[in-house]
């Protein structure tokens, strides 16, 4: 692990994909990112893209040459070296798996609700369980795709949990609905006035309870 | 909308904490995210928070004084203004909200699972579950100290909605589990020499079904 290079995330993503060792462009690469891998991780824009190929041909793990199709315009085409196929198995084997980082913006406007009109709020959700849909239907034609291949016997892995993915976060997006309702209702009762029921202090409460809880 | 200040989503949070209208320090803010906003958004470093309220200061979306508790050594707590809370009333009413962002690390050295050996991949996988179920007891504690204060109405609906999540990625990480081996056997199977069993091209016909499906 010590002598690999500290790379951030996305050369090594860039990596894999040219480890299924087939000669591929950075058009490609943008492609597959699309394709599959944004469904769980990370859709890079074309220039990440290069500027990843640019490194790790520098690094020596991969090499790259100049193709012509007849008809279609020159593009650089990558291939994984067996320095970068042993870098990237090795970093997928030895390096510490990192947690999963969520950033959800529907949540963050949850959270914050009593800024907002219940209804408002709602309308958000539901927009954001038609994008759930959207994203499954892709997914859908995108897992067909790779049905056909054996290669892509662990990318279809993932993408199935995609799939399964889009479906719970559906669920659980359509369960808000009603609790929407209900935590204005109970700002409502508490506070007639409309606004924040806070009494003085009661954050600290809350840091007294999760302290004694945990033991910190 | 047009004249709300370009903010990044984490001034935009940590105005939302002040919005609840108690008077906070950076730790206190710091504490209210690793509790309940970290769950689904963000776990920001103090220094971040730190910067985060000077510039909220400088906008005039808050003000702060020096305040001391006897035997506590003094510290800066921060309020929020009435232009601050109208700022960030707008901002979760009128700003588009930005599709969740997911990283993950787990399902990206799956997606090169034929990298890596299966039993690996498997064990990668239950250290996975085993956060998750970490990370679920810690909520139950969180929402227990949220329980209690009607103004934590809509916070509350985030951190059982969390709880669902923590519930639903286990279920999901489980699924993966004999997946993991289909996806090696299918491999073993087709190219028993353990290289990967590729075809030339086969990234052109993969492109080629997902453009006829979507007509793109």
């Amino acid at each position: 692990m010590s002598d690999l290079p500290e790379l951030p995330p996305t050369s090594w993503a860039v990596l894999g994909c040219l480890g299924f060792d087939e000669e591929l462009s950075g058009y490609d690469i943008k492609k597959w990112a699309d394709w599959s891998i944004g469904h769980f991780y990370w859709s890079p824009s074309f220039s990440q893209v290069y500027s990843e190929l640019k490194r790790l041909e520098k690094l020596g793990y991969a090499t790259s040459r100049q193709y012509r199709d007849t008809g279609v315009r020159g593009r650089r085409v990558y291939q994984i070296t067996d320095a970068g196929r042993e870098a990237v198995r090795r970093w997928a084997i030895e390096s510490a798996v990192e947690p999963p980082i969520l950033k959800h913006g529907v949540m963050l406007r949850i959270w914050m609700g009593h800024l907002n009109d219940p209804e408002q709020l709602k309308q958000m959700v539901k927009d954001y369980i038609a994008q759930m849909d959207a994203l499954n239907q892709q997914l859908v034609i995108d897992a067909g795709a790779a049905a056909e291949d054996p290669a892509w016997a662990f990318p279809r892995v993932t993408m199935n949990w995609a799939k399964r993915y889009y479906a719970a976060e559906r669920e659980l997006a359509e369960q808000l609905l009603a609790e929407i309702d209900e935590a204005h209702e109970t700002l409502i009762k508490s506070s007639p006035d409309g606004t924040l029921p806070v009494h003085p202090g009661h954050w600290r409460e809350v840091e007294a309870h999760v302290k004694g809880a945990t033991g910190t």
